[in-house]
Protein backbone atom coordinates (compact mmCIF):
# COMPACT_ATOMS: atom_id res chain seq x y z
CA UNK A 1 0.00 0.00 0.00
CA UNK A 2 1.45 3.57 -1.08
CA UNK A 3 0.31 6.77 0.80
CA UNK A 4 0.32 10.21 0.34
CA UNK A 5 -0.55 13.15 2.56
CA UNK A 6 -0.38 17.34 1.66
CA UNK A 7 -2.05 20.23 3.16
CA UNK A 8 -3.68 23.06 1.25
CA UNK A 9 -3.77 26.24 2.83
CA UNK A 10 -6.27 28.99 2.06
CA UNK A 11 -7.01 32.67 3.52
CA UNK A 12 -10.82 33.85 2.66
CA UNK A 13 -11.03 37.19 2.30
CA UNK A 14 -14.19 37.57 3.70
CA UNK A 15 -16.36 35.25 6.46
CA UNK A 16 -17.42 33.09 4.26
CA UNK A 17 -16.05 31.46 0.57
CA UNK A 18 -16.00 28.69 -1.28
CA UNK A 19 -12.75 27.47 -3.65
CA UNK A 20 -12.84 24.90 -6.21
CA UNK A 21 -10.13 22.89 -5.12
CA UNK A 22 -10.11 19.85 -7.57
CA UNK A 23 -7.09 21.59 -9.27
CA UNK A 24 -5.30 20.78 -6.46
CA UNK A 25 -6.68 17.67 -5.55
CA UNK A 26 -5.54 16.33 -8.98
CA UNK A 27 -2.38 17.59 -8.49
CA UNK A 28 -1.50 15.50 -5.21
CA UNK A 29 -2.63 12.72 -6.95
CA UNK A 30 -0.39 13.38 -9.47
CA UNK A 31 2.30 13.70 -7.08
CA UNK A 32 1.58 10.44 -5.20
CA UNK A 33 1.87 7.99 -8.02
CA UNK A 34 -1.33 6.15 -6.20
CA UNK A 35 -3.51 4.80 -9.99
CA UNK A 36 -5.74 2.59 -7.88
CA UNK A 37 -7.16 3.76 -3.97
CA UNK A 38 -8.99 6.57 -2.45
CA UNK A 39 -8.79 9.78 -1.67
CA UNK A 40 -9.91 11.92 1.23
CA UNK A 41 -10.45 15.47 1.23
CA UNK A 42 -11.17 17.00 4.57
CA UNK A 43 -11.37 20.45 6.30
CA UNK A 44 -8.85 19.80 9.52
CA UNK A 45 -10.80 23.18 11.31
CA UNK A 46 -14.92 22.56 12.67
CA UNK A 47 -16.13 26.07 10.95
CA UNK A 48 -15.02 24.85 7.48
CA UNK A 49 -16.22 22.34 4.96
CA UNK A 50 -15.29 20.34 1.98
CA UNK A 51 -18.26 19.27 -0.26
CA UNK A 52 -18.76 18.20 -4.28
CA UNK A 53 -21.19 20.23 -5.77
CA UNK A 54 -21.55 22.75 -8.52
CA UNK A 55 -19.33 24.89 -9.50
CA UNK A 56 -22.01 27.97 -10.72
CA UNK A 57 -22.27 31.24 -9.16
CA UNK A 58 -25.89 31.64 -8.80
CA UNK A 59 -26.20 27.95 -6.97
CA UNK A 60 -23.34 29.48 -4.75
CA UNK A 61 -25.47 32.18 -4.14
CA UNK A 62 -28.32 30.36 -3.50
CA UNK A 63 -26.07 28.07 -0.90
CA UNK A 64 -25.03 31.50 0.87
CA UNK A 65 -28.94 32.70 1.13
CA UNK A 66 -29.86 28.97 2.05
CA UNK A 67 -27.61 28.39 5.14
CA UNK A 68 -27.90 32.01 6.06
CA UNK A 69 -31.78 30.58 6.74
CA UNK A 70 -31.39 27.48 8.19
CA UNK A 71 -28.09 28.48 10.55
CA UNK A 72 -27.73 32.31 10.73
CA UNK A 73 -25.38 34.51 11.60
CA UNK A 74 -26.80 36.83 13.18
CA UNK A 75 -27.94 38.16 16.11
CA UNK A 76 -24.40 36.56 17.31
CA UNK A 77 -26.06 36.70 20.75
CA UNK A 78 -28.75 33.86 19.36
CA UNK A 79 -25.62 31.57 20.47
CA UNK A 80 -24.80 30.34 23.88
CA UNK A 81 -21.26 29.42 21.80
CA UNK A 82 -20.79 33.38 21.36
CA UNK A 83 -20.92 33.54 24.66
CA UNK A 84 -17.62 32.23 25.38
CA UNK A 85 -16.40 35.30 23.47
CA UNK A 86 -16.31 33.38 19.83
CA UNK A 87 -18.61 34.81 17.19
CA UNK A 88 -18.58 31.41 14.83
CA UNK A 89 -21.37 29.20 15.98
CA UNK A 90 -23.36 29.80 12.97
CA UNK A 91 -20.18 28.28 11.24
CA UNK A 92 -20.26 24.90 13.22
CA UNK A 93 -23.77 24.99 12.06
CA UNK A 94 -22.82 25.72 8.38
CA UNK A 95 -20.00 23.26 8.26
CA UNK A 96 -22.37 20.39 9.33
CA UNK A 97 -25.03 21.20 6.88
CA UNK A 98 -21.92 21.00 3.99
CA UNK A 99 -20.34 18.48 5.80
CA UNK A 100 -16.70 18.15 6.70
CA UNK A 101 -15.07 15.62 4.04
CA UNK A 102 -15.86 13.73 1.05
CA UNK A 103 -14.01 10.50 -0.08
CA UNK A 104 -13.10 10.08 -3.82
CA UNK A 105 -12.36 6.72 -5.49
CA UNK A 106 -9.44 6.68 -7.44
CA UNK A 107 -9.26 4.40 -10.77
CA UNK A 108 -6.45 4.61 -13.71
CA UNK A 109 -4.73 7.18 -11.91
CA UNK A 110 -7.64 9.79 -11.94
CA UNK A 111 -10.50 10.60 -9.67
CA UNK A 112 -13.57 8.61 -10.17
CA UNK A 113 -15.60 11.52 -10.93
CA UNK A 114 -19.42 11.50 -12.92
CA UNK A 115 -19.67 14.96 -15.17
CA UNK A 116 -19.70 17.11 -12.87
CA UNK A 117 -17.88 16.56 -9.33
CA UNK A 118 -15.68 19.50 -8.45
CA UNK A 119 -14.41 19.09 -5.02
CA UNK A 120 -14.95 22.88 -2.64
CA UNK A 121 -13.65 23.93 0.00
CA UNK A 122 -16.34 25.73 1.89
CA UNK A 123 -15.10 28.33 4.49
CA UNK A 124 -17.80 30.25 6.77
CA UNK A 125 -15.15 31.98 9.36
CA UNK A 126 -12.90 33.25 7.24
CA UNK A 127 -10.20 36.23 7.49
CA UNK A 128 -7.26 33.70 8.72
CA UNK A 129 -5.26 31.28 7.15
CA UNK A 130 -6.64 27.37 7.13
CA UNK A 131 -5.90 23.99 5.85
CA UNK A 132 -7.41 21.40 4.13
CA UNK A 133 -5.78 17.62 4.28
CA UNK A 134 -5.47 15.35 1.64
CA UNK A 135 -4.49 11.87 2.28
CA UNK A 136 -5.06 9.23 -0.84
CA UNK A 137 -4.38 5.68 0.16
CA UNK A 138 -3.49 2.74 -2.61
CA UNK A 139 -1.28 1.48 -4.76
CA UNK B 1 -4.14 -4.40 -1.96
CA UNK B 2 -7.30 -5.55 -4.05
CA UNK B 3 -9.74 -3.25 -5.63
CA UNK B 4 -12.90 -3.27 -7.17
CA UNK B 5 -14.85 -1.20 -9.64
CA UNK B 6 -18.78 -0.66 -10.74
CA UNK B 7 -21.27 2.00 -11.92
CA UNK B 8 -24.89 1.38 -11.04
CA UNK B 9 -27.72 2.84 -12.79
CA UNK B 10 -31.08 3.89 -12.46
CA UNK B 11 -33.77 5.54 -13.54
CA UNK B 12 -36.31 7.61 -11.06
CA UNK B 13 -39.77 7.18 -12.77
CA UNK B 14 -40.61 11.04 -11.33
CA UNK B 15 -38.55 14.14 -9.89
CA UNK B 16 -37.68 12.28 -6.53
CA UNK B 17 -37.44 8.26 -5.44
CA UNK B 18 -35.66 6.10 -3.27
CA UNK B 19 -33.95 2.82 -4.05
CA UNK B 20 -32.33 0.66 -1.78
CA UNK B 21 -29.57 -0.70 -3.57
CA UNK B 22 -27.83 -2.80 -0.68
CA UNK B 23 -28.61 -6.08 -2.46
CA UNK B 24 -26.81 -4.54 -5.67
CA UNK B 25 -23.65 -3.40 -3.05
CA UNK B 26 -23.47 -6.92 -1.36
CA UNK B 27 -23.40 -8.70 -4.94
CA UNK B 28 -20.67 -5.71 -6.32
CA UNK B 29 -18.93 -7.09 -2.53
CA UNK B 30 -19.29 -10.91 -3.46
CA UNK B 31 -18.01 -10.25 -7.08
CA UNK B 32 -15.22 -8.22 -5.47
CA UNK B 33 -13.76 -11.51 -3.56
CA UNK B 34 -12.65 -8.64 -0.76
CA UNK B 35 -13.02 -9.87 2.29
CA UNK B 36 -11.66 -7.19 4.92
CA UNK B 37 -11.25 -3.53 3.55
CA UNK B 38 -13.80 -0.73 2.79
CA UNK B 39 -16.43 0.10 0.51
CA UNK B 40 -17.25 3.71 -1.10
CA UNK B 41 -20.84 3.97 -2.33
CA UNK B 42 -20.83 7.71 -4.63
CA UNK B 43 -23.97 9.22 -6.25
CA UNK B 44 -21.66 10.41 -9.83
CA UNK B 45 -24.37 13.29 -9.84
CA UNK B 46 -24.63 16.57 -7.55
CA UNK B 47 -28.87 16.07 -7.72
CA UNK B 48 -28.25 12.86 -5.90
CA UNK B 49 -27.78 11.07 -2.80
CA UNK B 50 -25.74 8.31 -1.14
CA UNK B 51 -27.54 7.84 2.33
CA UNK B 52 -28.16 5.00 4.80
CA UNK B 53 -31.41 5.31 6.57
CA UNK B 54 -34.30 2.97 7.38
CA UNK B 55 -36.47 1.25 4.54
CA UNK B 56 -39.41 2.20 5.79
CA UNK B 57 -42.44 3.94 3.59
CA UNK B 58 -43.70 6.42 6.59
CA UNK B 59 -40.32 7.59 7.50
CA UNK B 60 -39.80 7.91 3.25
CA UNK B 61 -43.04 9.99 3.10
CA UNK B 62 -41.38 12.12 6.26
CA UNK B 63 -38.06 12.46 4.27
CA UNK B 64 -40.04 14.44 1.58
CA UNK B 65 -42.18 16.24 3.37
CA UNK B 66 -39.27 17.31 5.61
CA UNK B 67 -36.87 18.47 2.60
CA UNK B 68 -39.36 20.00 0.93
CA UNK B 69 -39.90 22.23 4.20
CA UNK B 70 -35.84 22.67 4.34
CA UNK B 71 -35.36 23.36 0.52
CA UNK B 72 -38.50 23.62 -1.43
CA UNK B 73 -38.39 23.04 -5.27
CA UNK B 74 -41.34 25.82 -6.31
CA UNK B 75 -41.48 28.36 -6.94
CA UNK B 76 -38.33 27.94 -9.13
CA UNK B 77 -37.31 31.29 -9.42
CA UNK B 78 -36.66 31.37 -6.04
CA UNK B 79 -33.38 30.10 -7.19
CA UNK B 80 -30.59 32.25 -8.59
CA UNK B 81 -29.46 28.97 -9.89
CA UNK B 82 -32.72 28.23 -12.00
CA UNK B 83 -32.15 31.60 -14.06
CA UNK B 84 -29.28 29.38 -15.76
CA UNK B 85 -31.89 27.32 -17.60
CA UNK B 86 -31.92 24.91 -14.77
CA UNK B 87 -34.85 23.90 -12.70
CA UNK B 88 -32.91 21.90 -10.19
CA UNK B 89 -31.15 24.30 -7.45
CA UNK B 90 -33.90 22.25 -4.68
CA UNK B 91 -32.01 18.98 -6.08
CA UNK B 92 -28.99 20.33 -4.94
CA UNK B 93 -29.46 21.71 -1.57
CA UNK B 94 -31.73 18.24 -1.05
CA UNK B 95 -28.59 16.38 -1.80
CA UNK B 96 -26.61 18.05 0.24
CA UNK B 97 -28.81 17.66 3.67
CA UNK B 98 -29.06 13.73 2.22
CA UNK B 99 -25.42 13.35 1.72
CA UNK B 100 -23.18 12.75 -1.39
CA UNK B 101 -21.54 9.32 -0.18
CA UNK B 102 -21.38 6.50 2.33
CA UNK B 103 -18.05 4.33 3.32
CA UNK B 104 -19.34 1.00 5.01
CA UNK B 105 -16.87 -1.56 6.37
CA UNK B 106 -16.63 -4.95 5.25
CA UNK B 107 -15.10 -8.03 7.68
CA UNK B 108 -15.23 -11.32 6.78
CA UNK B 109 -16.58 -10.46 3.13
CA UNK B 110 -19.85 -9.02 4.34
CA UNK B 111 -21.11 -5.25 4.83
CA UNK B 112 -20.29 -4.37 8.58
CA UNK B 113 -23.23 -3.28 9.75
CA UNK B 114 -25.31 -2.64 12.46
CA UNK B 115 -28.71 -4.30 12.76
CA UNK B 116 -30.77 -1.75 10.01
CA UNK B 117 -28.61 -0.40 7.75
CA UNK B 118 -29.60 -0.77 4.13
CA UNK B 119 -28.03 1.84 1.46
CA UNK B 120 -30.28 3.72 -0.56
CA UNK B 121 -29.45 5.93 -3.39
CA UNK B 122 -31.81 9.30 -3.16
CA UNK B 123 -33.19 10.60 -6.67
CA UNK B 124 -33.96 14.45 -6.47
CA UNK B 125 -33.73 15.12 -10.15
CA UNK B 126 -35.08 11.66 -11.61
CA UNK B 127 -36.57 11.15 -14.86
CA UNK B 128 -33.25 10.16 -16.90
CA UNK B 129 -30.63 7.55 -15.91
CA UNK B 130 -28.16 8.27 -13.77
CA UNK B 131 -24.85 6.25 -11.61
CA UNK B 132 -24.20 5.49 -8.40
CA UNK B 133 -20.28 4.07 -8.07
CA UNK B 134 -19.59 1.48 -5.92
CA UNK B 135 -15.93 1.62 -5.46
CA UNK B 136 -13.67 -1.60 -2.91
CA UNK B 137 -10.75 -2.03 -1.66
CA UNK B 138 -9.31 -4.52 0.79
CA UNK B 139 -7.61 -7.94 0.81
CA UNK C 1 -2.41 -3.91 4.48
CA UNK C 2 -3.16 -4.50 7.59
CA UNK C 3 -7.03 -4.23 9.40
CA UNK C 4 -8.46 -3.75 12.68
CA UNK C 5 -12.15 -3.63 13.90
CA UNK C 6 -13.60 -2.90 17.23
CA UNK C 7 -17.15 -1.83 18.41
CA UNK C 8 -17.50 0.83 21.07
CA UNK C 9 -21.18 0.76 23.04
CA UNK C 10 -23.10 3.86 24.45
CA UNK C 11 -26.02 4.06 26.82
CA UNK C 12 -27.18 7.56 27.03
CA UNK C 13 -28.98 8.51 30.00
CA UNK C 14 -31.69 10.31 27.82
CA UNK C 15 -33.04 10.93 24.66
CA UNK C 16 -30.48 12.70 23.70
CA UNK C 17 -26.75 13.04 24.49
CA UNK C 18 -23.39 13.93 22.67
CA UNK C 19 -20.01 11.46 23.72
CA UNK C 20 -16.75 12.58 23.13
CA UNK C 21 -14.96 9.11 21.87
CA UNK C 22 -11.74 10.34 20.45
CA UNK C 23 -9.72 8.50 23.58
CA UNK C 24 -11.82 5.60 22.29
CA UNK C 25 -10.62 5.71 18.62
CA UNK C 26 -7.23 6.74 19.84
CA UNK C 27 -6.68 3.72 21.80
CA UNK C 28 -8.12 1.60 18.48
CA UNK C 29 -5.33 3.04 16.52
CA UNK C 30 -2.91 2.00 19.46
CA UNK C 31 -4.22 -1.18 19.60
CA UNK C 32 -4.42 -1.82 15.32
CA UNK C 33 -0.57 -1.14 15.53
CA UNK C 34 -1.09 0.82 12.10
CA UNK C 35 0.77 4.13 11.38
CA UNK C 36 -0.58 4.97 7.79
CA UNK C 37 -3.90 4.98 6.24
CA UNK C 38 -7.56 5.30 7.27
CA UNK C 39 -9.69 5.11 9.78
CA UNK C 40 -13.40 4.78 9.76
CA UNK C 41 -15.86 5.13 12.49
CA UNK C 42 -20.03 5.52 12.25
CA UNK C 43 -22.51 4.98 13.93
CA UNK C 44 -24.20 1.76 14.01
CA UNK C 45 -27.93 2.69 14.12
CA UNK C 46 -29.95 4.93 11.90
CA UNK C 47 -30.94 7.10 14.89
CA UNK C 48 -27.31 8.37 15.87
CA UNK C 49 -24.15 9.98 14.42
CA UNK C 50 -21.11 10.06 14.20
CA UNK C 51 -19.19 13.75 13.62
CA UNK C 52 -16.72 15.93 14.06
CA UNK C 53 -17.17 19.32 15.66
CA UNK C 54 -16.21 21.60 19.05
CA UNK C 55 -16.45 20.10 22.77
CA UNK C 56 -17.97 22.84 24.41
CA UNK C 57 -20.81 23.16 25.88
CA UNK C 58 -22.32 26.17 24.68
CA UNK C 59 -22.63 24.79 21.08
CA UNK C 60 -24.22 21.61 22.58
CA UNK C 61 -26.69 23.25 23.99
CA UNK C 62 -26.97 25.39 20.30
CA UNK C 63 -26.68 22.23 18.46
CA UNK C 64 -29.81 21.12 20.96
CA UNK C 65 -31.53 23.77 19.88
CA UNK C 66 -31.00 24.20 15.91
CA UNK C 67 -31.75 20.24 15.95
CA UNK C 68 -35.39 20.82 17.61
CA UNK C 69 -35.87 23.81 15.16
CA UNK C 70 -35.39 21.98 12.15
CA UNK C 71 -37.08 18.54 12.80
CA UNK C 72 -38.70 18.43 16.06
CA UNK C 73 -39.21 15.72 18.15
CA UNK C 74 -43.01 16.93 19.00
CA UNK C 75 -45.58 16.31 18.47
CA UNK C 76 -44.43 12.87 17.47
CA UNK C 77 -47.97 12.57 15.20
CA UNK C 78 -46.64 14.78 13.01
CA UNK C 79 -44.66 11.87 11.27
CA UNK C 80 -46.18 9.19 9.33
CA UNK C 81 -42.94 6.94 10.49
CA UNK C 82 -44.32 6.83 14.26
CA UNK C 83 -47.67 5.31 13.15
CA UNK C 84 -45.38 2.95 13.21
CA UNK C 85 -45.40 1.89 16.79
CA UNK C 86 -42.10 3.94 16.87
CA UNK C 87 -41.59 7.31 18.29
CA UNK C 88 -38.12 7.97 17.29
CA UNK C 89 -38.88 9.56 13.47
CA UNK C 90 -36.97 12.91 14.65
CA UNK C 91 -34.18 11.03 15.26
CA UNK C 92 -33.85 9.54 11.93
CA UNK C 93 -34.03 13.44 10.45
CA UNK C 94 -31.58 14.62 13.06
CA UNK C 95 -29.08 11.79 12.43
CA UNK C 96 -29.53 12.64 8.68
CA UNK C 97 -28.07 15.90 9.57
CA UNK C 98 -25.20 15.71 11.77
CA UNK C 99 -24.10 11.98 9.41
CA UNK C 100 -23.43 8.78 9.66
CA UNK C 101 -19.77 8.46 10.10
CA UNK C 102 -16.19 9.93 9.67
CA UNK C 103 -13.30 9.43 7.81
CA UNK C 104 -10.29 10.07 9.39
CA UNK C 105 -6.18 10.06 7.86
CA UNK C 106 -4.09 8.14 9.82
CA UNK C 107 -0.15 9.45 9.41
CA UNK C 108 2.56 8.34 11.80
CA UNK C 109 0.43 5.88 13.97
CA UNK C 110 -2.14 9.20 14.65
CA UNK C 111 -5.32 10.61 14.00
CA UNK C 112 -4.32 13.21 11.13
CA UNK C 113 -5.90 16.13 12.68
CA UNK C 114 -6.38 19.53 12.77
CA UNK C 115 -6.21 21.72 16.25
CA UNK C 116 -9.84 21.42 17.30
CA UNK C 117 -10.89 18.14 15.86
CA UNK C 118 -12.95 15.78 18.55
CA UNK C 119 -15.23 12.97 17.09
CA UNK C 120 -18.34 12.50 18.82
CA UNK C 121 -21.11 10.51 19.21
CA UNK C 122 -24.64 11.83 18.94
CA UNK C 123 -27.29 9.83 20.05
CA UNK C 124 -30.90 10.87 19.62
CA UNK C 125 -32.65 7.78 20.40
CA UNK C 126 -30.83 7.10 23.67
CA UNK C 127 -32.17 4.99 27.11
CA UNK C 128 -30.35 1.78 25.55
CA UNK C 129 -27.08 0.30 24.63
CA UNK C 130 -26.34 1.30 20.93
CA UNK C 131 -23.03 1.01 18.97
CA UNK C 132 -19.79 2.79 16.91
CA UNK C 133 -18.14 0.65 14.56
CA UNK C 134 -13.88 1.69 14.55
CA UNK C 135 -12.67 0.62 11.35
CA UNK C 136 -9.14 1.38 10.76
CA UNK C 137 -7.13 -0.16 7.52
CA UNK C 138 -3.44 0.67 6.36
CA UNK C 139 0.08 -0.48 7.17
Amino acid sequence: MKSYRKELWFEAPKRRAFFNVTPQVEQCLRESGIKDGMVLVNAMHITASVFINDDESGLHADFERWLEKLAPENPHTAYEHNRTGEDNADAHLKRTIMGREVVVAVTDGRLDFGPWEPIFYGEFDGLRRKRVLVKIIGE
